[in-house]
């Protein structure tokens, strides 16, 4: 029987001109990085079926690729349910499988640590056009610093990465704290036990509007009172670091002292430091999805693309799952496969580094003159030089053609006879 | 219930120091097959799992994480054994990916097609010191070329690759031919059908010995007669080019016209044109796993370490398996974790690309001072410097060397009160 050749579902093929642009961009990214210095690490794919299903993922845990158990272990027979049969998964993200690996190594590691972890994860969406079953993450977290230095490196880290990879294209960062917006609940009237699905709600704003926030609320039978202290709230508030002190002040018997001064502490020093050339605006809107943040959350949106190319947070608590003690932790995250998507979309090609030079022999070249013809490309790739040595085609012009699109300028012919053209 | 520290068996976590040698090995590696032409690409890492249990896997095929099939497709009370139970797996090596990359997208790509590709494969090994169940391959392959450049170009990039990462190592190619192999089976006078047993004995040489060939083989049934005159083909085998045409001589009424010399071609070309200082020998006991080689069959060996380092060979018969049209290939796979160990173990450390220093501020130092700070290292980071900002610690000498083991050279300190020191 033949073989599949199509790849598993929602999962993809690379080719070459693509592949060009990541390895570019993972690049850009990790120098950028570095530069800051983040250090390299690197989690296994595969992560324990517990951790992955340690209420950590929120709805990515619904998506996990779970693997089977093997030999004795696998008790086909006696398997009840699922979980009787897997042990592991594949990661859903890089963020749980980092806490998992810095309470397992904090003795070897700096402190605070700087992490920077570049990888696939996996999710079994509904496959549909542009988002795969398997995409890669570019991750950095600081972790074991409580001040807000963590935030602005990461701020200023994944900006300047962003601009080098991205020149020219507008973006902004929005940010909030996980306690402002408990604050803004609180503020507001609803009940503490509420503030879950409030922030559910209020996640939905960017596709809703502020009037479909307020009907939802009132649908999901809070008072009128509430919902309308609340989107007061949020429509009043300005963008930028006042806007954050003067919220403080309006907050200030819901909020811990230092909160919004934390917060606006960051912009007014990001805004400072950071070169790249981008907006840095307050949204008290901003909800982000995973249940483990903490404090501080920011997002990245990029001009003509809807959604987020990056985002992040503080995560103090998710280490403690793993040790039994609290960790300050913080991290950025970039949707490498978004990034990748920008470029593509705008016809973006890679800078060439070297020279790319083809060349070309005549078929049936007896063996010392390819030795020659080889002995030639070697010093020319010594040289720094990139050289393809292939058989000359009989459409040598089409056989050109096609190398000119994969980035050979230069060309060298060889023929048998020395003296034929 | 805290969740799991460890990760899961057999598999591990790579701290900074390793990644670092990871990242240089493998930057070397695409760097050198780059400059002979070859393109990057990708395949997912998950397969289906008909494609990984296809016979063309040997025993890796026993050695899959096998994923459990989703949603409604997991029919548990009707599962009678594991293969009702899973639809896809892990691959266990880059090979059969590829395989089916190049059929599924043969059409865009150019002809020949010299593929890099760089992974994670998985095997549930029984765990061992120093062999992981993830692990990384570094695969070359040319796709479409029956002409013996392919292995030329094979042998002298992958050479030329490890002869940069590890200057100073000696390290020899061994290779044959599976023709050869077959041929010097039936010139012995082994029936046709026992070859793959032969052959698995043989593959058995470097545990065993000659001797060991020899009573395993007659233990097995074959007549003195035969294994005499095998072992005395073995044994009489030079290891050069005229070794092998002397060989073809010997073979001629069992080996395929001009296969021999193919083999000695080989030898010599790469010989004169190869660049890195290694040495280049045919072996004829050189069996190599893996049963979907059909030529051509190489294998690095590197002083100090036992068992091969890189290995591979031609398989002309599996892109067939996927397109019904049988397509040319040939392939060089570099055992990506054993020349890291090997770089480990021998103390190698990567030179530095940039300075590194570490800016130390005090603790309660104002925002506004922190910013200048940040701007300075901003400064410094753009001129290419790699710049960490981080406070001090009141044990500021355990700090300082602690950085100077992560590589940091220069050290700036920053003191609330600039008379302080």
């Amino acid at each position: 029987m033949a073989l599949k050749k199509k790849p598993v579902t929602g999962m993809k093929d690379i080719l070459p001109a693509e592949m060009q642009i990541r390895d570019y961009v993972l690049n850009q990214i990790k120098e950028t990085y570095r530069s800051f210095g983040f250090s390299s690490i690197e989690t296994p794919c595969v992560e324990h079926i517990e951790n992955l299903t340690s209420k950590q993922g929120g709805d990515n845990e619904k998506l996990i690729f779970k693997i089977l158990k093997r030999g004795e272990k696998l008790k086909l027979e006696e398997a009840k349910e699922e979980g009787d049969l897997t042990d592991s998964g594949l990661r859903y993200d890089l963020t749980l499988p980092l806490s998992r690996y810095y309470a397992n190594n904090a003795a070897s590691l700096p402190s605070p640590f700087k992490a920077l972890q570049v990888g696939s994860v996996w999710r079994a969406d509904r496959p549909q056009k542009g988002r795969f079953r398997q995409f890669v993450q570019c991750d950095i977290d600081i972790l074991g610093d409580s001040t807000s230095l963590a935030e602005i490196e990461l701020i200023t880290a994944t900006t300047t990465a962003l601009g080098r990879i991205c020149p020219g294209k507008k973006f902004s960062v929005r940010i909030n704290d996980r306690e402002i917006l408990r604050a803004m609940a609180a503020y507001a009237g609803f009940p503490e036990e509420s503030t879950e699905q409030v922030f559910i709600t209020l996640d939905k704003m960017d596709k809703i509007g502020l009037d479909g926030v307020e009907k939802e609320l009132e649908e999901c039978g809070y008072s009128r009172e509430a919902v309308e202290k609340y989107s007061g709230l949020l429509a009043q508030a300005g963008s930028d670091a006042q806007a954050v002190r003067a919220l403080g002040t309006v907050l200030a018997d819901f909020l811990p002292e230092g909160r919004a001064e934390n917060l606006a502490g960051i912009m007014d020093t990001v805004s400072e430091v950071a070169t790249a050339d981008f907006q840095l605006v307050f949204d008290p809107t901003l909800v982000r999805g995973m249940g483990y943040y903490t404090g501080t959350i920011f997002e990245v949106s990029m001009e003509g693309f809807g959604g987020s190319v990056a985002g992040g947070g503080r995560y103090d608590k998710m280490i403690g799952r793993f040790t039994g003690m609290e960790t300050p932790a913080c991290g950025f995250s970039i949707g490498f496969e978004r990034i990748v998507t920008i470029l593509m979309d705008s016809g973006f090609t890679v800078p060439a580094s070297s020279a790319r030079t083809a060349y070309l022999f005549e078929k049936g070249t007896d063996p010392a003159r390819l030795a020659e013809i080889m002995k030639e490309a070697a010093a020319e790739r010594q040289a720094g030089g990139q050289v393809l040595v292939a058989q000359m085609n009989k459409n040598k012009k089409f056989q050109k053609e096609q190398l000119q699109k994969e980035g050979y300028t230069e060309f060298k012919e060889f023929y048998r006879d020395a003296l034929k053209r």
